[in-house]
């Protein structure tokens, strides 16, 4: 056991108590519940997003301007309860409704499902966008199945502008839903991260072997093999990304190179390098190119590519400057 | 071996190509050279940092306005070669002169002052600062051998200033000594980080183990111990920091928690919490607090505080923006 922490079961508390000890002139807690929110608030709709802790920043760090209002935190690795959702929408409608944003994970999708009824029959307006940009987790055909990864910075970007924007509920969830069934993303794992307290591994995976595909608490993946170079990987990925979806001459493409936990700054820098060449040979025109741990899983080792195919439609909103503690800003290159 | 990489002997100059692959339209190489600097020069004095590779984000991306314009950096672990930096100098002089802002290590102190020498000899004014921070490194009454690690930051953010100010060389190298004076850092690891290409440890540290004031390349720190929590990690660190540099009622503390590489931000911000309510206590005020990895050595796993005792005098340096690739801007608390 390497980390650093206190008691195991109150490591997700003092990670939100920790956040709003380095943040809290922007933000503050939600009473009763694992959530932070936004002290000011616009009026606008709202955009709350969750999940389970130990993926930091997701979700706990996706809150500020042009991004969500208010994120409601599970214990680590586990769903937020439906009750603690609640009182989070509660804390931030402002009476245009509440757009759930959040990854494609069965425990969240039931619990945001219950909350949102909860919060219907109390008559908030509530839709939802789900994150489901894995392509390693189900058949192309299948979409509905995929897992949300780190290709949700991209949803919340143009979704949080949306709202930022003014725009009612249904065109703010029709422009993140936009975003989202345009971004694919895959990941790459060389060795796993460790459970806070028991020190066990999230999944097993011999010493000089990646999994391609890989989810980030170890679902399985498209491919086993002995370590390739980062070149070799970024091809192999990038070309899973645009055999799924294709990047038609009108769109722009957005990437995000994210760690997943341990991967050096360095590595992702060579990746980047990597990415931006295999995509010039596709004569595709790169937007924008975030690299840095956007998603992680505890200490695990690997990094996962997004594409986000952005249309002319869309770009305004991608463009739209948001704030938070992770994201410095737009790099267009 | 678990890195993404290519050859491992190309790992220094593909980062630095990755670096640019990303921020290029802000940076541009500086010929013959493994140095980036910024594409836009004002008319002030040029700060230049540089040092090994493998430290990531330091010093490749401490470049940018109210930081450095431009860096130099040597291959993984190695100081940059003196024709280099002579080089990456000549290329952001404008006349008013260089200072040289890196950390205190043998290599590159030996390099640095042999590039002053030739910039001087072909007539250019040299100033420099070095980076002294970590008290464990040697006692308090030989700071001149202390290491410098992640409180460079504020050394950096300084010295940026001062120059974007239009100040003279020799003003700008005041501030920068200044802020380097009033700096201290300590680190602690619970796990060693792994050389590119041989997968070998930078260290030798036994699981369960850490050890407090340990450097980034396993220089032996204070003391070596079971896994402490948290919470009793934070109050030997600081109480460390404060008894070498006590911080006096006109000061306030500027703080950077800083992730060694593979620490979770949970961890970092289990940590922040702890450091805050252990400066509240002594009745320190806070002015900002920085969390993330500004100084790593590759998946190290481990942390540094470092505090910045900022004078009435230099706060207002300290608060003038900076935008770099890693730093997304000042968090009052």
């Amino acid at each position: 056991m390497r980390k650093f922490i206190n008691e195991p079961k109150e490591a997700a508390r003092e990670t939100v108590e920790g956040f709003l000890a380095v943040y809290g002139s922007a933000f503050e807690e939600v009473p009763g519940a694992l959530a932070v929110k936004r002290r000011e608030l616009a009026d606008k709709v709202a955009i709350v997003s969750g999940g389970g802790s130990g993926h930091e920043p997701v979700w706990l760090e996706y809150v500020g301007p042009g991004l969500a209002d208010a994120v409601c935190q599970g214990d680590i690795f586990a769903a937020p309860d439906p009750g603690s959702i609640v009182k989070t929408a509660k804390a931030v409608d402002r009476g245009h409704g509440i757009l759930f944003l959040y990854g494609n994970y069965a425990g969240d999708r039931l619990n945001f499902d219950l909350a949102a009824e909860m919060l219907v029959d109390d008559g908030h307006k509530v839709r939802t966008v789900r994150v489901t940009d894995d392509v390693s987790a189900a058949g192309p055909d299948r979409p509905i199945d995929r897992r949300g990864i780190a290709g949700g910075f991209f949803v919340a970007k143009v979704a949080g502008a949306a709202a930022e924007a003014g725009l009612p509920l249904h065109t703010v969830q029709a422009l993140g839903q936009e975003a989202a069934d345009r971004t694919r993303s895959i990941g790459v794992a060389s060795g796993a991260g460790t459970v806070p307290g028991t020190g066990e591994p999230t999944f097993d995976l011999p010493d000089g072997e990646m999994e391609i595909g890989m989810g980030m608490h170890g679902e399985p993946g498209v491919r086993r093999t002995g370590m390739l170079t980062a070149d070799e990987t970024a091809a192999e990925m990038i070309d899973l990304l645009l055999q799924d979806r294709p990047v038609t001459a009108e769109d722009r493409v957005c990437v995000l190179v994210n760690g997943l936990g341990a991967t050096t700054r360095a590595e992702l820098l060579i990746v980047s390098r990597a990415v931006r060449r295999l995509l010039g040979e596709r004569r595709l025109v790169i937007h924008d190119i975030q690299v840095g741990d956007f998603a992680t899983c505890q200490e695990m080792h690997g990094f996962s590519l997004s594409l986000f195919a952005v249309s002319p439609e869309l770009r305004p909103y991608y463009d739209v400057p948001a704030r938070t503690s992770f994201f410095s800003g737009v790099n267009q290159v």
